[in-house]
């Protein structure tokens, strides 16, 4: 063997003793063709099991869906974690594995949800309009819902029937809503944002929530995302259900403990608001004994407006070369 | 009485009495604020009884929901007719009815229902995709339907359960379809239209029908919105539907004779496509003792799309000037 080839065989020892490693995880297809041209070793991962010994030395994460004690375990065993990639839009499973977040950066997967949780949002708020819930009932009793077709008013004063003309009133004006607003107004609503700071946002008007009782009279459809949190914890409560008019439907896809059930069930079952689409609810699975299952005019969605993470393969791609070009990363905590 | 006064009161007696009439139905709500300032006087009636005697030799007659032996009997009687302006997408009630078309002026409510049938045709595409029908089968039996929920695929080759990145064919590309087809583009999926001649049409590429055996197995969802006649009967017929990829839905707009009803419900009740959403029927109310009632991922819809004229009084106002000024009418069949 010459010197030279000595030289080139210990160069990429060495090269691939010290390459990096980025652990993916198999709770859902990545595309690693598109992580490739790193210099960076990919091995995918069990989210569900320990991380093997392996792979325990492994720099870079990336979690979906991850089992609490995978990333206990992996807390206390990962030593030389430098990066955490969540695909969730928010860090809390991560956080509360008790990662040390001094010494390891985390990002989350703010955006990757927009397009599916929208998307979804739309469709419940046309299950309400259009009443297809109601229209299921009468199919599944062998029976023509003939009073929701054929010969109808159009956009008859205290009714949510169509998004055309309809005030909607989104509360959680973030990434979500911005994606959702321009197709509502596309159909014609109209389309205010309600957050703790008041301003123009993507061109829609967002107002401070000490207006809420002010706008919620005003309310067609009031369509919820507000993250989970202490301050958000029964935001939507008896006082506030009262305030919306008769016919307006909620919509929460945010977290099921922003709105207070029992005053919603309540309201549903004296037809205090015209309904409520929940993807969310403060017990998931929803219990069997909950009151919501067989409220009026409640449509019930099993948390499936995300839970698809779209392209992350891009955000990955993306923070991995920043991260290795010692550049700020995207949706770090 | 001065020879001044006597010539301007018979004046203005031969004016109201030459003013010609108007005759709007009360099945609807017209703004008839929005018609005045013509020279024309307003009547409302009945579109369920014959017209009155005294609105017998009315000129102008708008149509909305009329009985048959109404529209029978003002076509045997009503002489002075020059206008009929329906408020419906097509005349066909107008026509079979024995209208003189030769001296009488047939004009239809085209553009009136296309935002209105375009929403409730989205409403159908995300029930489909997001499969809250699904949901709500849970729902009434008080379980969690989480296989329906929590982390899922996202675009899974073979499913329909986004608009992104689908491919939807609308097959009878008119007003509906481009009103429709622009929202879909905005949720991320492709559209192709499909009708008698090709083209681009707004935008979007338009193949003829002899080429649908070559879009139909790309197919993920199928919007029909074929207007009613011999040539579009059974236009989806068993040989189509096998065209189909096993998870496509078909959405039926349009009118129910253009899909075989029978060869549907053999391709959902053996799995070949993967739903039907229907808001028209061959037989409306549809009868007790249909199958499709209970066929597996059927969507049923009580003809709700449409029924709902948006601002008909602009279209009267705007084809009423035209008609005093000799100019030529708008949606003249």
């Amino acid at each position: 063997m010459s010197a030279n080839l000595r030289l080139r065989t210990l160069t990429n020892h060495l090269k691939s003793t010290l390459k990096m490693k980025l652990l993916y995880p198999t709770s859902l297809h990545i595309n690693t063709k598109s992580l490739e041209g790193f210099s960076v070793d990919l091995h995918p991962y069990d989210v569900t099991a320990p991380i093997p010994d392996s792979l325990i030395d492994a720099e870079f994460l990336v979690t979906w869906g991850n089992k609490a004690t995978n990333l206990r375990d992996a807390a206390a065993r990962m030593k030389n974690l430098r990066w955490i990639q969540s695909l969730a839009a928010g860090p809390n499973d991560v956080l509360s594995a008790g990662f040390d977040a001094s010494r390891i950066a985390i990002t989350t997967g703010s955006g990757l949800h927009d397009e599916t949780v929208a998307e979804h949002t739309l469709g419940m708020l046309l299950n309400a309009a259009r009443r297809f819930y109601e229209m299921r009932d009468y199919q599944t009793r062998g029976e023509w819902p003939g009073h929701l077709g054929g010969l109808q008013p159009d956009r008859a004063p205290g009714t949510f029937r169509t998004l055309k003309g309809a005030n909607i009133t989104i509360w959680g004006f973030g990434n979500i809503a911005k994606t959702l607003a321009p197709v509502l107004t596309a159909l014609g609503a109209n389309v205010t944002g309600v957050a703790r700071s008041a301003g123009v946002r993507n061109g829609y008007e967002v107002v401070a929530e000490d207006r809420l009782s002010e706008i919620l009279p005003k309310t067609d459809a009031l369509v919820m995302i507000l993250p989970g949190s202490e301050s958000t914890k029964g935001a939507l409560s008896a006082e506030r259900l009262q305030q919306l008019p008769k016919h307006a439907w909620v919509v929460n896809v945010g977290r099921g403990t922003s709105v207070d059930e029992d005053a919603l069930v309540e309201a549903l079952e004296n037809g205090r608001i015209g309904g409520a689409a929940l993807d969310v609810f403060s017990v998931e699975p929803l219990p069997k004994e909950s009151k919501l299952y067989a409220a009026p005019n409640l449509v019930l969605s099993p948390h499936a407006a995300g839970g698809r993470p779209r392209e992350p393969e891009a955000l990955i791609a993306y923070n991995l070369r920043r991260l290795l070009a010692g550049q700020e990363l995207k949706n770090i905590i």
